[in-house]
């Protein structure tokens, strides 16, 4: 289903040779219409890609009819040269659909620092083009995986519209979003606006809270277009509801699959300040490697959460932090709590439970465990 | 040589039955004087062991006459009962010394959230105040060793006085201190204000440039005692190059044997609009897994060079930006420089130089690269 399940949506995949091998690795995203209002976020690192710089361009028009995205090259600290290389990929697309450059996104995601094949991509957009359909959306979405081990699609239906996702993102994956690629539709009928805030909303709790490795990237792109095309005006309370919960079904997926990883860690803030103060600290104890280290190890290292704790600036008292993993409060009080031994660490999920005593907010942010799988998978990775 | 190198120090090492195995791991310093003057630095992390918050306090005297370490239990998050342990600790030191409990630091090192063995901790301090001597450093920085596979030792001769200093920490080094425990030595005559100036100036370009895994410690500790034994009242310039020189050293020694590394890497950036954004991003590069991993993999990964940097709020322009590995500049502006195959990631130091283009200001971090080694060290460290 993906991103064709809403009304008003084609797509394509095709293996342009992009990758080596004859995978698929171009994907186009076409919205008919009526309406092309769209909105979208962007990593926060400041070295962006050419795609990233262009696409921020293009969507400060608030409308777009396509989006086009290739694996198999991030086209990041390329010059200006990747940036031309960019630009000729969306007006290949425009020609294409004989519309607008100025409406066309673009994203990319691969290795840093290389050019991209530009014959066999353009190349690809003309064929793309030729097999865009209401059926495409799975295509497109296996086609912007890199070392994700499987395509992630979500979609939900609400009252007389749908909203539909793909996504991308396997490792790099870190705050103000991971390494990721993600392209939304619907086929309510929204403003630019109303996109935009539903999207801010639903990424700053989904997306934004995925912390696999601390790894920002460069390339991060989540989109999201409306097609108007089930003519219906949603109530914004519910479609931000289902926004949200396309964002959450597929940064779960990301997290279960990414690199090397064989446990998907909650980090579960409660008593904080304020959320601010949870997120610091729920991010500060997901970046611990020794602790992810010992939840590999299945080793209920409670002595890590607090060390990882302590140094943030949230408003704790170190004597009064209690712990629990997959709910044994095995720390109370910023000492030894109930038996660690009776701490079950072989589910591959395991929440940890930090609770600063300081007031009424909470967060969940979430990791994976770090295993020599992960050091292999990106030792080896470009060469 | 270590502690014991500059006259007026005794010490020993013994066996007092903390750790299991019959492994040295309590360490006596004592310092004969005349002088008691003292200063230390401590770790930053806001959740601090009991021989953290003692040793402080003691220190708040400006006088130390002697130092109890041990190995096999970090005494952190241990409670009432944990500071009652140190305490303890240091009445029976200055019990066997006849000395005020008051001038006596404790450092304690190994798991979080245990009690110490005490009846073994209080009768190996009696075995060790009876073996003190002035061969004494070398099994006294021996027996502080967790995961460290070698002792840690160093020192240095001025104009008619030295420095000498032992250190342990293998793992958990990070800012603001290493999880380390550092003692140094000198028989130059200073007060306690100037031992705490050089010390400070010391730690904060060696220790605390030194981040191998980005987690940070609840136990860090580095003392410098002066005896004033040599009677003479050092040149302040030339004790501290000397007092640095013992640090810079230590850390070196540190950096060689973190847990599980195989290459040494120095992130030296350069270029900078001043120190701090310099020490900024060489710690935002030297805390990618991503690019530790691909320094392990002798992958010349500049992408993920500039993608750690772009996370960082220092002053620079993202295609103003140049990297080099091993002395190749593999980019330029922001973009493909050198050839990549030029670089030879085959010795065991790495040298990966980030010129900023914005400034005149330097800073360099250690880190090592990431390892399956270190995942397999940390995941079965407490289980």
């Amino acid at each position: 289903m993906s991103v064709t399940a809403p009304l008003g949506f084609r797509a394509a995949g095709v293996a342009a040779g992009i990758k080596p091998g004859g995978a698929r690795d171009l994907a186009l995203v076409v919205n008919d219409g009526p309406s092309r209002a769209a909105a979208g976020v962007f990593t926060a690192n400041r070295v962006k890609a050419a795609p990233v710089l262009w696409s921020q361009q293009v969507l400060a028009g608030g409308r777009l009819r396509a989006v086009v995205l290739n694996s198999g090259g991030a086209n990041a600290c390329t010059g200006p040269e990747g940036f031309q290389d960019t630009h000729a990929t969306a007006e290949k697309v425009a020609k294409a659909l004989e519309d607008s450059a100025g409406e066309v996104a673009v994203c990319s995601t691969g290795l840093i620092g290389e050019r991209l094949p530009m014959d066999e991509l353009l190349s690809g957009v003309e064929t793309a083009a030729g097999q865009l359909s209401r059926d495409g959306g799975l295509a497109a979405a296996d086609a912007i995986r890199t070392t994700d081990t499987v395509s992630k699609i979500s979609f939900k239906r609400a009252a007389g519209y749908m909203v539909g996702g793909m996504a991308k993102g396997a490792g790099m994956l870190a705050p103000a979003l991971a390494t990721m690629l993600c392209v939304i539709t619907t086929d309510a009928d929204l403003t630019s606006d109303e996109l935009d805030a539903a999207l801010r909303k639903a990424t700053s709790r989904t997306f934004d809270r995925l912390d696999t490795d601390g790894c920002m990237s460069t390339n991060d792109t989540v989109l999201l277009l409306a097609s108007g095309a089930a003519g219906v005006k949603p109530d914004l309370a519910e479609f931000e509801q289902k926004v949200y919960e396309v964002c959450a079904d597929l940064a779960r997926q990301l997290l279960v699959d990414a690199e090397g990883a064989s446990k998907a860690i909650a980090i579960e803030v409660v008593g904080a300040a304020s959320e601010s103060d949870a997120v610091t600290v729920g991010r500060a104890v997901a970046r611990s490697n020794l602790l992810k280290c010992a939840v590999h190890g299945e080793d209920p290292n409670w002595g890590r959460v607090l060390a990882a704790v302590g140094t943030t600036d949230a408003v704790f008292e170190p004597d009064r932090l209690n712990v629990a993993i997959n709910g044994i409060w095995i720390c109370r009080g910023g000492a030894v709590g109930d038996d660690r031994s009776k701490v079950d660490m072989r589910p591959r999920d395991v929440t940890i439970t930090v609770d600063l005593s300081a007031g009424p907010h909470t967060a969940t942010v979430h990791t994976t465990d770090l295993t020599a799988d992960y050091v292999h998978e990106n030792s080896a990775y470009s060469s």
